[in-house]
């Protein structure tokens, strides 16, 4: 099978893809050719089973997406997006990359025609539920984002499933939790603490707690998120019905959970690395996150996420450290 | 004030304009201009205290929304849109309109910049729902649209609401009921007989129930839907918050209880002109629609609808028939 990733050169497409070379298969299918379309390129993992293809293209750009689909791939897994801070900065190339980006490529599957019906993945985000909401998120609640990405990703939701009750194309979408811990160095998105604190302590380094550690989230692994898709690639679609986006599974805990659950896993050593500093813009920010969910379909329809914060400690440390970290 | 209406040639806006005329003012504003603007010529009213401006042009079409808002009006009340059956039948015609028209719309506004913040009043729906559903739908319950329609004027809320955070304009949307009894002739939507029951049997005309008496559905006067248009436009934004779509309050009644209420209004030689021509096709269509909403917030904000179906036939013998009907 031939699949395409867009957004392939990002962190969880990059994982996506090193799955695929090491699996070599996908849902018992052998992985032929893996596209990797991203505004810049995409490296080849060390050794692949299949042909790889690193695409540089702005899916924006009307033709683009037409290009792309010209070869009819099997999967096609839509990753790319421009960020939330972003998004929020750029009005205009927020909507232009992440709305018309994605309705360039859903009018370019549509218009092959020909009984061409691929799967579409669509990565989509908590950031479509807005502030106030319920301590736990129940799947009909409503979306009312309260960010322009969150809207972007809200209407590629809507489309998603316009298209796929249409028969145009076989769709899922997959609301991720924070992926934690994110592998890399610190960034300053707002979110960028929850992985920080344990990332850089784990490797030796001091890291900031900029908000009290009452506050809850909800995160999962790059290796669960990696798991959504292989998940969502695969699944018979015929139990979704026309709801064609879900909330994935993830772990809600407190920083000062996250905090035990390092102490537990890497020591006091460890956890003596993290510095509190408050911080109180990002404070006001996060307040407004959502906190924790009862993703009752997605977990029904076979998603997996970790169940302790320990387990997305011990994930990292298995698949970016080597088992080890600095005592 | 310049008050421009998108889809003024339309039943809802050519009432709201018959008001407009009737009250020469708006929120104790005096009305001094209304552009009617339509794909058809919007026919102005017998007496205007206004300049009546009739602007024939497709939104769709890129630089025609900038035409529009180039003179920059005051309110803007955009109740333009292919319906859901032409939008279903015409996939392409349907975003075309419904979508990209919208989003012309709010583009252009965005775009005059200098301080232009003008009110929009944006005309949604209750297909932006989609079953299964509770019995009494609350305000927090998702939209999962089921046609086409229904994902253009979920999109057109997500829009409203973004475009009103960010400060390009201050957005109402308002879910509008089934509006009945509609004036006119009998026509071939799927929910034309809700109407159809109570206006033709008025006239001394046969009409025809293709259902069961048992469907339940959500209706309101037109008379109201004016009214909503009238509260949304003048009434204090600052209360509404971010959530800026709110679904109308209605009236909601089983098929047999809008026969009595005939009954009761207009006597039994007016009910029985009703005939019982049940039609699966009709009955399947209707199985699908929601029966009855829980509009708290609407209430709270002041928006108003009948409290008994016998007062939405009275407002038709009124509005409609000069107080008389065929006994």
């Amino acid at each position: 099978m031939h699949i395409l990733v867009l957004g392939g050169a990002g962190m969880v497409g990059r994982k996506f893809i090193e799955r695929l070379a090491r699996d070599g298969e996908l849902g018992g299918k052998t992985v032929s050719k893996v596209t990797a379309q991203d505004v810049v390129a995409a490296h080849a993992p060390a050794a692949t089973p299949f042909i790889f293809d690193a695409v540089v293209s702005d899916m924006s750009i009307e033709g683009e997406a037409e290009v792309l689909i010209a070869s009819r791939p099997d999967l096609i897994v839509h990753l790319a997006a421009i960020v939330s801070g972003e998004a929020e900065a750029d009005f205009d190339k927020g909507y232009r990359i992440n709305l018309d980006g994605t309705r360039h490529l859903f009018e370019a599957i549509r218009k092959v025609g020909g009984g061409y019906k691929p799967r579409v993945v669509f990565t989509s985000s908590i950031a479509v539920f807005g502030a106030p909401f319920h301590d736990k998120i129940e799947d009909e609640f409503f979306t009312t984002p309260l960010t322009s990405y969150g809207t972007q990703k809200a209407i590629g939701e809507l489309l998603l499933a316009d298209y796929s009750r249409r028969g145009f194309f076989d769709g899922v979408g997959i609301r991720l939790p924070t992926v934690c811990v994110r592998p890399g160095t610190p960034n300053k998105a707002a979110s960028g603490f929850f992985s920080n604190i344990i990332r850089e302590p784990l490797n030796g380094i001091d890291a900031v707690l900029p908000v009290s550690d009452q506050v809850r989230h909800w995160h999962a692994s790059p290796r669960s998120a990696v798991g959504f898709l292989v998940h969502a690639a695969t699944m018979d679609t015929g139990a979704i019905g026309p709801r064609r986006t879900l909330t994935m599974p993830g772990y809600s805990c407190t920083v000062a959970e996250q905090i035990e659950a390092l102490r537990k896993v890497a020591g006091e050593g460890v956890v003596a690395r993290i510095k509190r500093v408050p911080d109180p813009v990002i404070d006001g920010i996060v307040a407004g996150w959502p906190r924790n969910f009862n993703p009752q379909r997605a977990l029904q329809l076979g998603f997996k996420a970790e169940s302790s914060f320990e387990e997305i400690i011990r994930v990292h440390i298995e698949d970016e450290l080597h088992g080890t970290f600095v005592k």
